[in-house]
């Protein structure tokens, strides 16, 4: 039973499609209100969106590893955040925690279309996955590892993933991507609200994921500066297949540089802004087919 | 006779086009070497390019109004910048100044195409826009007029103007829009060449342009917050047609709101992420006939 869900945005500062829904909700709170279940809405990090930056110190979406929340010597701005955040929202790991369910509202200025990030196991996840897979055929789904592990927002509730929708610049509300996130949001909603009621639902015994397998970085002189630019035809192409001589980037002195390995693989985030400085241009995943618990 | 040429870039410190045009250019300045003048490529705002954002304090790109650059006590980071840069590549209104055509490198989150932004009359200019025009049929011409006038990078040197490239995200290098910004520039440098040289050039006659009307604001509460956004409809419709009636804006509670001017006109930089802090969603526009001088 998920007495609790939490929509948060503007974990990211500039990511202004959870920010102005967040803002929509909390005027209007019986749009997301559901009657066997309460539904907290909440601006993460008020600071980086009035800013329109990402964060003021660090990601506060790798923020939320266990043993960062424990150590009291981490005091920057979104290292206190996240603490206050685990506190209201989590506790992350506690047996009796705040909320049950907690959707992370995201954009990206990749190619991504509607998306699901995911790293979380609990059923309950996967099953309102499935749900929104049948209501919005575009969903596709990302199972995340990367950079930093278990640290985002949503992994201190039970259950709970992103939405990861774009591409939309850092900074810019984009009607469509709005529109689209907003109706996934509703149809969570509701599909909790049939659980709860111990409703059948007729979902799929198993979806399409795309299964983290590698970061790959931009190429970098000795000084840690770009050389090369993601190649004309692979930018946009997220969710889309990546084989041995594909090119991959162009050099700024117009040498193409090509894609070596020898499995076929699927590219995603490609040519995020964010990630510039984390030292990726793409993730490379694979498919896979996760069974939906029934 | 243009005996000096400079490419600026990263103007705004989150446009990376410019940025790495330059940077690949001071690493082999022999592609926009010419015979018959000197070409200075600059890196415009160093701290603002090292953090990725548009300016530190103020926009460098407003800050070119001879009376700020004569005004002492104006002393954040971009306006003592400026006064660095007209001492360089000015100054301002003199009659003897060090560079004789800027052309200032940036990029927009709008769906600009390849553009020009230009608010300067002198026949070099126009003259170097036509040829151009005349190279890559796709180029756009937009005569600026706006919230700060007179004040751009270039308006330090008698002639230029800025190249505007989009839609591409602050903190994104697209190499698209970076093989065809690099094209324009080796075109506007062949130009030059031949017009010092006294080349008989068959430019066109006239050329079409988008002349500046009115900006358009998002819709905002009392507060001055955004409460609508561009209409999906409009949307990256950059240089195209406006009439009465047309939706507008879609309100966050779902409310059309449609475009009640009398006259037809023509939408620029539509949904630019920078002009939110404006107080701009767009740009409405004209289109004029303008002679080329011969």
């Amino acid at each position: 039973m998920i007495k609790k869900v939490a929509i948060t945005g503007g974990t990211h500062g500039n990511e202004l499609t959870g920010v102005y829904l967040v803002k929509k909700w909390q005027k209007e709170p019986d749009l997301v209100r559901r009657s066997s279940f309460e539904t907290l809405t909440e601006l993460m990090n008020l600071q980086a969106i009035q800013e329109v930056r990402r964060y003021i110190d660090q990601d506060l979406n790798r923020s939320f590893d266990l043993r960062d929340l424990e150590n009291e010597n981490l005091q920057n701005h979104e290292a206190k955040l996240a603490k206050v955040i685990n506190h209201r929202l989590g506790k992350k790991g506690s047996s009796r925690p705040n909320v049950d369910f907690i959707v992370d509202l995201h954009s990206t200025t990749a190619n991504m279309g509607l998306s699901i990030v995911v790293s979380n196991e609990h059923p309950m996840t996967w099953r309102a996955i499935a749900y929104l897979s049948m209501k919005e055929p575009r969903l596709k789904v990302y199972r995340w590892a990367g950079d930093v592990e278990n640290a985002f927002v949503d992994s201190i509730a039970p259950s709970g993933f992103a939405i990861e929708v774009g591409a939309v610049p850092q900074g810019v509300l984009r009607a469509d991507l709005f529109l689209a996130t907003e109706g996934l949001v509703y149809h969570l909603l509701d599909f909790i609200e049939q659980e709860n009621r111990g409703s059948v639902l007729s979902l799929p015994e198993s979806i399409e994921v795309y299964e983290h397998e590698a970061l790959v970085d931009y190429p970098r002189d000795e000084n840690g500066e770009i050389i090369a630019m993601v190649h004309p035809t692979r930018q946009d192409r997220d969710f889309a297949v990546i084989e041995q001589g594909d090119p991959l980037f162009l050099g700024l002195d117009g040498e193409v540089i090509y894609y070596q390995g020898d499995e076929v693989r699927y590219t995603l985030f490609v040519n995020e802004a964010a990630y510039y400085e984390k030292g990726f241009a793409m993730t490379l995943t694979h498919k896979v087919t996760q069974k939906i618990p029934h």
